[in-house]
């Protein structure tokens, strides 16, 4: 397998940007042993997850926040505080990012949001789903390590963006799957022309699989977006921070509302809203930081409510598939941050997630897939029980797309009236 | 109903933006009356169809490029060439367009295309088709006209569409759709929470019965965004002719290749073309204009290649659904503008289409609708059959997203294999 193991922060000798832009190193998240930049993901020392450390920029802010905001409207405006070379946007990739901030006033009154309420939608990305910004960084991770295979096992939204990401780029692609996925997911994996291949077995099973074939000579120049490339691949979320502080104008909301799968979306998060303040392109201010879950698939919420800081594996059992995993790998750093924060975990039930969908679909246009159900239904519980203050503003997460998830709102979404073309019927029928 | 029938092309004394912008009258297509700017469609002296006159902004091109430059990533930014006031921006909009000019060097490399080839990827809108870029300018002539009701005909993009426009301006929607339509098509149109009413009937009685609710009292105060709203429902479609000028650093290509449905859609990127040169916003140059129908329902074609200037209807056949209108309004202009710039009509049988929408995945990582099969088929057999020059540089457009018409290649896309999770089953399925 073709690896560099180290990398500058500087310009080479030849002139040609440094690969990983002002990333300085892999770095412990438990211990704080720092490695060099390579496909590698967990700590020799003691196990923990590796994060990507940075030399950031320092000097004016003003002029970093122009050099961002004269840069392409996608993800890599903030390459020069990601782990990309600064020529990342001249090179084939399908560009994620700069998604709508929509001030959702009309679901605002609906809640009773008095001090601004803003939906940040990441279904406007390439592939539907805000998945599409983590392949982005781990694709370029990818190529720098000379690794021609994109990997990584899914249940929907990953491998669609992993597949189109590889297509785009030149890569071949190798995404595994449970062999009885839902017809219309393996449509969306195969259709962009990598290899798919089924597990016979749960998604456990397929995540074993993966980890033995990384272990394995089979596995040389294999990027698994998601294991060997993760801590590239992790770094890919804090551009939603960048991009709703930008957009608010280089400021900070009061709130923000996040699902958790993982985990990892929020904490980059975090991490990107405190580079930002170190960085003076947005004030220090305090913000809360929400995470939110389904019923079916609370282990977050249920160690935050117990005052736990371990976070017990659970079984799931809910529509909310796209965030159903029952042991998150950051549970206790999201516990962490809803603390130091002063926000909070909270769930809701499948019910609940289908209203929230219908509820911000009618008040806003906006068709979300289940996860944004959960975001929606949680703020709205987390204003019922004064979890949440209404006169603070708030800005909620949806990042996937209705269109992945219809089957959710099926049963309950269909025709006003079904009548005869004329207009006595259409007046028996009441509609007039 | 509240209707407006003049429009100042100036502000008015109190200082309000003049609501239709610089749109100074309706004009007939045919004989060239002019009617105030109001909600009506058809010429009283010759039944032609209205469109929207212009006094466009004169003087420096330098000056008008820089204001648009400045103006929000979104149609909108167009506002100065649209029938739509100087605010327009301000008002609840899901404001569609900004959709990326992607350059297609794969794509052009199986093409072999040596002129550069881009494609506007119009899937990244917010109901994630074209059809939110119309229904945004009819929505804004409905508020102008205080119409309170916004609805259409539909068999699936418009729906969605009109659903999410209305929710999110706070207008009651009441959309008719033929009541057999797929599952899938009921949820996307009846999510957002408007009126939706199934006819007894195909999608011509449908149509049928919505000239009779606008003839009827009962349709006082409804807007029909591709009946009695057309004319304005229709420039909508200029500003894909802009953004493609704007994102190829403010010039035209040699040739487009745009799908018909109607017609009305290449029809208008015509004249937003020729707009860009007649406002000095690019040099004048020749470009070539071809049309993209499924075999299916390919009057347009027919008559193309058949030296005609009417265009015959007929009962379309084809899995390209939303082009598939069978006696298109436009038809007649559209052979008009394929003559005239040098272009061709040509069409594609639904294998095409299929193999089409593949190759632009398996190349560009972008899943297109069967639409998008349509124009990327078609810019294959126009460039194997002579009639189009792959030396000269093209743009070709992809209307809509492959999620929403997934039963087209469900059938030929599936997984390479299906094994047990070992390494063994891996290198027996010749995966290694």
């Amino acid at each position: 397998m073709a690896v560099q193991t180290t990398a500058s922060t500087t310009d080479s000798a030849s002139g040609a940007p440094a690969p990983f832009g002002p990333a300085a190193a892999l770095s412990c998240r438990e211990c704080g042993t720092r490695y060099p930049l390579s496909p590698v993901f967990a700590c020799l020392e003691c196990f923990g997850p590796l994060e990507v450390a940075y030399d950031l920029p320092t000097g004016d802010p003003e002029a970093l926040r122009a050099r961002i905001e004269a840069g392409p409207t996608n993800i890599w405006r903030y390459a020069p505080l990601l782990p990309v070379p600064a020529d990342v946007a001249t090179k084939p990739n399908i560009n994620p990012g700069w998604t709508k901030l929509v001030k959702a006033d009309n679901l605002a009154r609906e809640l009773g949001i008095t001090g601004g309420l803003h939906v940040k939608d990441d279904s406007g990305n390439p592939t539907h789903s805000f998945k599409d910004r983590v392949v982005a960084i781990a694709l370029e991770a990818a190529r720098t390590f000379g690794l021609t295979t994109l990997s990584c096992s899914s249940t929907g939204n990953l491998a669609g963006a992993v597949g189109a990401a590889a297509s785009r780029a030149g890569l071949r692609s190798c995404v595994f799957i449970p062999h009885d996925l839902e017809a219309g997911k393996v449509v969306m994996a195969a259709v962009y022309g990598g290899e798919l291949v089924g597990i016979e077995g749960s998604y456990d099973d397929v995540n074993r699989f993966c980890s033995e074939l990384i272990g394995d000579p089979i596995g040389e120049g294999w990027g698994f977006v998601n294991v060997n490339l993760r801590p590239y691949y992790g770094e890919g979320s804090k551009t939603l921070a960048y991009e709703i502080a930008e957009q608010l104008g280089w400021r900070l909301p009061d709130n923000l509302v996040i699902p958790i799968a993982s985990g990892s979306q929020l904490t980059k998060i975090d991490k990107g809203l405190k580079e930002l303040i170190a960085l003076g392109l947005v004030e220090d201010k305090p913000y809360k930081i929400y995470g939110a879950q389904a019923e079916g698939c609370s282990p977050v919420s249920a160690a935050f409510k117990a005052g736990h800081d371990v976070v017990r594996p659970v079984k799931p059992d809910t529509i909310a598939k796209s965030l159903a995993i029952g042991n998150p790998a950051d549970g206790p750093y999201v516990l962490d941050i809803a603390r130091r924060t002063g926000g909070a975990v909270e769930d809701v039930n499948d019910e609940q997630i289908v209203d929230a969908i219908k509820l911000l679909a009618r008040t806003e246009g906006i068709f979300a897939e289940t996860a944004g159900g959960v975001t929606v239904g949680v703020l709205k519980k987390l204003i019922e029980s004064g979890q949440l203050d209404p006169a603070a503003e708030t800005v909620v997460l949806n990042t996937g797309d209705g269109l992945k998830t219809l089957d959710a709102v099926a049963p309950t979404t269909g025709p006003t009236a079904t009548i005869r073309p004329t207009l006595a019927a259409f007046r028996e029928a009441g509609l007039a």
